[in-house]
């Protein structure tokens, strides 16, 4: 399954060059994240920061930035699910607007008590959620990232 | 009239104390002018940037911040016009959620050519577009703002 | 007595009309605020974050935008002492460059309890800090600001 | 040679976790590559985005984060030049503090036309200067990034 949703490009995203800052693509990945959790998983994203404690903090990315997009442009963006391990996920997120790919990323996310800074095994509850939104990917029960 | 647009509080938004850190309420409101032109006024703000080389600095702005916003709030953003001069708007934007005003704010937009920095007259469709929006403030022709 | 620190603007800063998108202004006089408090309070800031849990969100902001930063423009950032209530203090931050004015801020900030969001009296060692600052400012003990 | 440069981490970095908010590390080495240029390569980078109208964008980003940072520390940000092409350059940024490695990112990063958005090659007096800095790297003129 992949999860996707429009953004629409604003002049506050935009540098000097008219174009996307690329830091605010990677607000705008954060934010898909964000509405993946809490329209698709089905988990209050805000309440895992605020009431349980628990971040998904980013320890690896790699991201390729192919065409430019402009204040006006709307970008869909999609997320997939690329591996579940103990302790984190790995999620691909692309964003796409008039037939061009404008930038494709890879990010592993790591759960992490944010009262210890430490990470934390996947919760029961998210765990089955990845499961059900993608059931191949979510079988691998050992960690794939320390 | 009233423009009106919900946004999402995101992680984003938020500073260590877990609130909205006040200049992304001025992030916000900036994007409500764009959705206020794009979807209520009918012109285009990509294009009036890009292409007409127009744009809407900020010359004065007062706020009060009276009740903090969390992750996970919406926050629903209402847009008044004050009053119309020659070279300027004045826009009231308030923020409310749960039944309270999060934020009150008054701007003051200059017209200004992206070409010379300099104030030009309000472009005659904007000004219409203006009037249809709220005839009662925008007969006012005589400049309020240098 | 007036704080003063240098910033040179940056890309970052800057909106595609190639001058300072002002909610950026907004957060270099936080940061100034943080140096303010840990160069010539003598109070750290992070740690007051941190450890001792209290903030100083913004409850009023009044700002006027005289003329734009461009990129690679070094804005001299002053800071005087207004007021101190018993809750609050009153702060003005201006920036200049090249002998001109380019904002004007006057801001409320509120101390505040991180655990609670509540108002608190202003710590006696912040207090006293702020009286060394600007003993003039600081003999109002009355509140100014709810 | 190694390029570096101290930043302080502000409340604007951090996020609800307290901890750095992982784009603005991103907008940190878009500064460090600015000082870079300015300070140490010699090329005035505000006048090369506003006079020259050529700008840098990236097109490939490799970044792990290894250790959180708080609000109040100090890390080191140090760039390392890896390859110069006919239209790219390989940078490698890092971040250190307290003995620890907080990120490690590799970056391409193309020269750009602001006018036309298309490639060009590196100027001949900015190939001179990442030749003065790392005579090393600087000898291949072969195109190693489309």
């Amino acid at each position: 399954m992949t999860f996707e949703r429009p953004v629409r490009i604003r002049f506050s995203h935009c540098d000097p060059a008219g174009i996307v800052f690329f830091p605010q693509y990677l607000v705008m990945t954060n934010a898909l994240v964000e509405d993946w959790f809490n329209e698709s998983l089905g988990v209050d994203y805000g309440a895992m920061i605020r009431t349980r404690r628990m971040g998904l903090p980013i320890v690896k990315l790699e991201c390729s930035f192919s065409k430019p997009s402009q204040m006006g442009d709307t970008v869909t963006l999609s997320l997939d699910l690329l591996r579940v391990g103990r302790r984190s996920i790995a999620i691909r997120i692309a964003g796409h607007a008039g037939g061009e790919t404008r930038f494709d990323a890879q990010q592993v996310l790591v759960t992490t008590s944010l009262e210890t800074g430490a990470s934390i095994d996947i919760p029961g509850d998210i765990r089955a959620a990845l499961a059900r939104f993608a059931p191949e990917r979510a079988v691998n029960t050992q960690e794939t990232q320390s």
